[in-house]
């Protein structure tokens, strides 16, 4: 039996940790191929042999040392026959998939061709619903909250209030339970928008009674009257984000302009993203990969693995592409009795 | 409206976020009174008001701001007679009791004798069935992964054996799962005995083909014949656990003697249990807080707050001290891949 | 005996220790003051006492409990004069000051006009020539290291071109000894400037041979050309150095742009002089406390405290604002070693 | 040309920093072998080639890739001849040793006899008196800081004395940085023996005034009466040095006795020496090994590395194995003003 693994789209913390636990636990009779740089490399036949040696210690690294892409085969008539080749080529029996929306969506489409397909989700931003968290998104909190504790004693020594962006183009929970856990001040996401004086008020409040001020924002977040306040409309993206410098950057202008005090901006970008994953990623990236590997061997194929309280599960692979897991309005008024 | 709080048994990183969580949540009109070290307290009538500006930012320390023992006021009729003295004498609406077995047991029992009491479950070693994890139990996961990390290279450069000791006096949670984010080779927990010479073949296996080996042990772990094997059967305590030096330094030198590889033991002891909770420990901790204030609010009393999924909910107090939570066969099966 | 300290200019991990250090080490009959946000405190009489008590365990927590600002008390004859008055009004036998140029040469000017004056030098970037370190630099190098070794995951999945920006406006030292510890494959300085050119080929060789690549560049780099390039001058500050988004920002653009590259940028900012310091600045910051109260305690003023090689010195306080100490050649070319 | 490097003797972190410094810096037309497990390697001539892909990103991993052992061929007039024999064998041209007084010492007399050697010195415990600081000490240090750090705030919680164990048999700097570094309340070394009754009387005091209590303790440190206290002369060995349990067991032991306080003890043991270097003990260990390299391409043998100040010198290899750097009294003298 010949069995091809690849990971899709952003990298994350603990996808070296599924790789690993599909390959220890294949029996010793499979083959695994290692597919390099996602669909793109059943397209361009590049991929490795993997077997228990490839894979020893790789769980406390981060990114993939499969490469990864965000290339779909579908988008080209060309590309999808020369995926459908050389899966032949290589006489591949299953393909373990790993990746979000994209690489997942792929995934189904292979599944409802014939083809023998298993999914594991990956979403740093833990925003799919069928699933209670996916790998990454513990370390990207943890990695969040530890910048956040640091920028604290800044913040204070000079009485500033600094806004620190975190990932969450949709949805805000990296944000959310990062500011929740440091003790952010104010909390501000997607899903729930703010008008700008209403942020003056908090801040303003905050700087009069303690002195300085750490606010979280999502990338994605977007004060309510965004386009009267933003004279160029070039700034803003066709998702209606702010584009240059970023939102934290932004807000920390108009702040200042509107407050007179003093503020600050970081970005914590690929910081969340990179770097050895928690153990819970670790043990949650490893759980997924060994039941891949059994739904594999089970011939349970057009699945998806996924995590219910402490039990892993499957669920059908096009149900994976389903809705969006936003953060629901009890769990941001939870948090807002922390702002302040 | 005056609510008391109180932290009892072992301490745990993540209780000071229940306190702040709770304080945080109370309305203005409700006071709440921070009980002393436990029950002990209400005993000795030991307490400090505790004020939103007494809780910012303790979520991020370790322990307990309120101190904590193991008194239990049920063990003397002059202790009890005191308790429910001093509970009238300050006026305490409501108690909040955050600890384990035994402070919960007595948060039953007065629950029982119809005072206002809610429970917040905390075990370090996440061994309770009716909530799907305890705060405190991720930060000693990360901990104990982080230390094996850093035991992989020297025992690698040396060729040695180390067998690493981490809590868990019957469950073997803390063990196994720190074992398996930081690839222990082999993981010894009370759940599953294993006799000396299955370990001496896994160990002579293992050193063999990759000439180094850690050791994952619970405290708990005893090997099958052990009485057999130890001479003074002073060194066994009274749950047949090993008593001088630990089991580590006891498996180190037998280990040694049977197989003659160059073996040490490292005790991970308190350091499991002090400093920073992790990101997850704080919001649970936190979320654990709020819950339990909402439940004092609506006079929902003689209930525990749970964690199940992603939900925080209540359960009867009573059920607190339900069946222990031990390592499935399953869950021991998947660790098993990666022994070796 | 009154003795009053201050820490002025930017904020550094360490400043709490040197706090501690000195009240923990003055004698049962010296009054320590705390004046609040550097000389300002002392122009508007804010300050409070400390006790051993007070400084209990802040040598942990980054920042300064005394506040600080960037005022200089000699810009203006009124703010001198009150500044004169009110050491008089508390009567201050001695002033400690903390700080970087700015805040030392005010210092200086005191002790020149026959104020008891002694000074701790204070620069997160190490670039005092009479010291062989300052504390909150091992902190920052060890922070950006960190960063760096967790963008390497990142860049190689992802085959990118990764610049991240640390601090150093003139000194490179931070950069260059984060980049070499954490295996940066390009480091740029603002004492070293090199053409675009030369990046391109540096990045091209790197990209083709390894397929990811990390580049270091201190906040005050600039590129050689960089007039004929930028056509915008309102983007280039006073000093020479890129505005807008900052030079990371801009490199990756410009460096996608001549080589066709997936390029990312991370600017790590505020996260490098927040948290807890390391325990090297900790011991610093301490022992140069316990130095400048001997120095107090012997009546030796007009000098400051320094280290060379293991031992805590003092030289005269009107050295502090001496030359700076930049990256020399040798240094630079040990690094370049490691490029590629 | 062909070079042999070799690591002796414990392992510690920065080996490999020393290691990829050594390669990255030798020209093309050198060759490099690792020679493997020290001077074992030499005799049963075991070794591998090394390129600059093989010591890629090593200098961030603990330990050594090299691996260690205590082997002194000198012992046996077979194994010398054996070591001689393979040296002209494979031709090294020179040897780079890279270990402690053991390890050098026999690469002093292989100088002596007329071979090229060049010495880079290792010693965790930092106690060598020709070099200001060796790499692995600052790693191990922060380590011991961390950990003490955690503890803290269980003992707090629960109202206890703990005592906690590091390395250094005959120096205490790593007891005493640690120690002074976290805030430990008393600090025991071996160079400042101490009375079990003054132990009791910092015990007592700090527990009537602030109820909890960490005391740093270096596992060569003895109680002043150590003779009289201990009835059983075999739990001593032969340094005059606690055996059984080690030290911090002992004093938590008798001084539980004493004074009635709950105590505790752990013993940090290996993980002082696992684990990713500092950032600092990368660029020693890079700088040991470039300049390692320089000494053998100028012919300069005979010679080990050291740091002075901010510079890396070489001295004569046979200094190396020159007096003991021990704490002198005013350094103890300044850590004694935090205890209590």
């Amino acid at each position: 039996m010949r069995i091809g693994i690849l990971t899709g789209g952003g990298d994350c913390p603990g996808l070296n940790a599924v790789i690993r636990g599909i390959v220890k636990s294949a029996p010793d009779d499979v083959e695994i191929l290692g597919i390099m740089h996602g669909w793109k490399g059943l397209v361009d036949l590049e991929y490795i042999t993997l077997t228990d040696d490839d894979v020893e210690g790789i769980h406390i690294i981060g990114g993939t040392i499969l490469g990864t892409s965000r290339t779909n085969p579908f988008k080209s008539e060309e590309m999808s026959q020369k995926l459908e080749e050389n899966v032949k080529k290589i006489g591949l029996d299953a393909v373990i998939a790993i990746g979000g929306d994209d690489t997942l969506s792929v995934a189904a489409k292979l599944s409802s061709m014939g083809y023998n397909v298993v999914g594991v989700p990956k979403t740093i931003d833990n925003d799919v619903s069928n699933t209670d968290f996916t790998f990454g998104y513990h370390t990207a909190v943890n990695v969040g909250a530890d910048a956040i504790d640091r920028l604290h004693s800044t913040a204070k020594s000079h009485g500033r209030v600094i806004f620190v962006e975190l990932m969450g183009r949709e949805a805000g929970w990296i944000t959310i339970e990062a500011g929740l856990a440091a003790g952010a001040h104010l909390i501000l996401i997607p899903e729930y928008p703010m008008t700008i004086d209403e942020i003056v008020n908090y801040v303003k409040e905050r700087m009069e009674n303690k002195g300085y001020m750490i606010v979280a924002v999502a990338e994605g977040f977007k004060p309510t009257e965004l386009e009267n306040v933003v004279g160029d409309k070039s700034e803003i993206d066709a998702f209606g984000h702010i584009r240059l410098g970023g939102i934290a950057h932004y807000m920390a202008e108009i702040i200042k302009e509107r407050t007179g005090y003093d503020t600050r901006s970081v970005v914590l970008g690929h910081l969340l993203r990179g770097g050895t994953p928690t153990a819970f990623d670790r043990i949650l990236g490893t759980r997924y990969g060994v039941h891949a590997m059994k739904l594999v061997l089970d011939k349970d194929f057009g699945r998806m693995v996924a995590l219910k309280g402490n039990e892993i599960i499957s669920i059908p692979l096009e149900y994976a592409i389903a809705t969006k897991k936003y953060v629901p309005f009890d769990y941001y008024k939870l948090a807002q009795i922390f702002f302040g």
